[in-house]
């Protein structure tokens, strides 16, 4: 499998905008100059600002040169993604699989990021970082999110997760796991099912949040995983945040937690929820395709990372 | 292929609600009688404004059951649902598909129907009508609207295809296809994949409306239909209205238009849009399972339905 080197704050990485362009151009700047405040060394192969194509941060040969451009370069660490927002699946078709696994480098986002991620994955084996991204992410990021962040990047293992508050997950079925863990943004995951870049979740611990999803669409997202039989098949189940999740007034809903109840019981073994992970700057990284274990007894929940994400340093 | 009988004014029929209730117990009362005001003698199985379970129509097991039981019967010539919103797809796993082969008869609905429709036809052969719901189209139907129902619906054929008000398609691609008809909500089609309730859309003419989707979320339904190589292996594709689709105030955003167009380019066959069916009362029926000739030329589209949805008469 594919591993990439570990990340550290001396390391040359590049920014790349697979999705949407940030809202404001300042706050791509804003990000940039976060980053080498850190110490990396940022390239870029194009402006962060560029010419808008409606939702999309360019064209999708713009957006599609740029991340092969990148997956292949071979003094390159990591690959920070600038936002999500949209674009990420009209570009999955075209990527350069091949260059991402003979050239493996951390790729960082979330949201729309995750198809990336899960695509690298299922064609590659190559693991990712879901985590803070350059816009609007890194310029406001805590210590503690931070300190996990480098952590993971630079290859530590084992590593419990746990709040940047030192929030703990809170356990909805006993169980215990191990397997490797995948996720990232519901919506995403859903997204792939029947199409070639969703992984084999057999067995996998999988972690999910979304954000603008009323309870019926996060209904319907689950149901889809059911239906398919993929929550039948995990190993484990973690639920992020689910945020601006409120019902439409006046419209009778179930309520969140009576939706993430019902398709709980689908899984076989452990499920949690509590993870401080979503659409909100202050979170966990967790990284996207190597080992983890979770148990959950008694509603104490553990999760663990076992597997770098890097190889050894 | 079980086929239902034709469905006449005089037809025995029942109400079910398989998805969410009537947005006011007063819709369901006045669509009720507007089907009885047509001469059908109309049957219910349960309240037709039930206890409400959140934004469902009764919980899974009063929702299923209720359409085991209306499936089963050898008396009624069709299912007219309530209302869509949310549901059918948690009832999918537990339907009585031996019994809607056994004793065929006409599901009619739309929006969340499709998922209906579209499970019905993959697991029996089993055609149906995208058309009127009790609550809210029944009462407010038009003339003309109502006039393609029956003809539909009582086994009529060839159908050709046009706006109540005498509305054309327009052409996108030209190109001949004869094929199955199915399609339905974008979002249930896409909800699917992956799943064992979506048919084969192979050389299948597939039809697509949705409401309340922005532009970069219909790009995203699309999106996953490419992904999965759905709009590659199509034999033709029809456009519905994609109502309330504007996207946020001040985002840039791709049009609608330019949406279409793009994934368009996908279908190998003709591509046409400008179908009148969407989220609106005056609106065409279009049956779902039963073979369809769509031909684009130099501008003019012609969609005909071309086998009865029924058995003849």
């Amino acid at each position: 499998m594919p591993r990439p080197r570990p990340l550290t704050r001396q390391s040359r990485v590049a920014v790349a905008a697979p999705a949407s362009a940030a809202l404001d151009p300042a706050d791509a700047e804003a990000g940039l100059k976060a980053l080498r405040a850190r110490g990396l060394r940022v390239e870029t192969v194009r402006p962060m600002s560029p010419e808008p194509f409606g939702y999309l941060a360019g064209n999708d040969d713009a957006r599609t040169k740029e991340l092969n451009t990148l997956l292949s370069r071979k003094d390159l660490d990591a690959i920070f993604c600038l936002r999500g927002g949209y674009g990420v699946l009209r570009l999955l078709g075209t990527l350069d699989y091949d260059a991402a696994r003979q050239h493996p480098k951390l790729v960082i986002g979330y949201s729309d990021i995750t198809a990336l991620h899960l695509a690298l994955y299922a064609r590659t084996g190559l693991p990712g970082l879901s985590g803070p991204m350059v816009a609007p992410d890194w310029p406001t990021l805590d210590a503690a999110s931070e300190d996990q962040f480098w952590a993971l990047a630079g290859g530590a293992t084992p590593v419990k997760i746990i709040g940047p508050k030192g929030e703990a997950l809170h356990g909805m079925h006993d169980g215990a796991a191990e397997g490797v863990l995948l996720g990232g943004n519901l919506t995403m995951v859903a997204a792939l099912l029947g199409t070639p870049y969703l992984p084999d979740l057999t067995g996998t611990i999988l972690f999910l949040e979304d954000v603008g999803e009323k309870p019926y669409q996060i209904d319907r997202l689950l149901a889809r995983l059911h239906l398919a039989g993929v929550l039948e098949r995990l190993g484990g189940l973690v639920f992020g945040a689910f945020t601006h999740a409120e019902p439409s007034a006046n419209r009778p809903s179930l309520s969140l937690k009576d939706v993430l109840a019902h398709y709980a019981r689908c899984v076989p073994g452990p499920v949690a929820s509590g993870l401080v992970y979503g659409h909100f700057p202050q979170k966990s990284t967790l990284p996207v395709g190597v080992r983890a274990s979770l148990e959950v007894s008694e509603g104490n929940v553990s999760l663990v990372i076992v597997e770098p994400v890097t190889h050894s340093s």
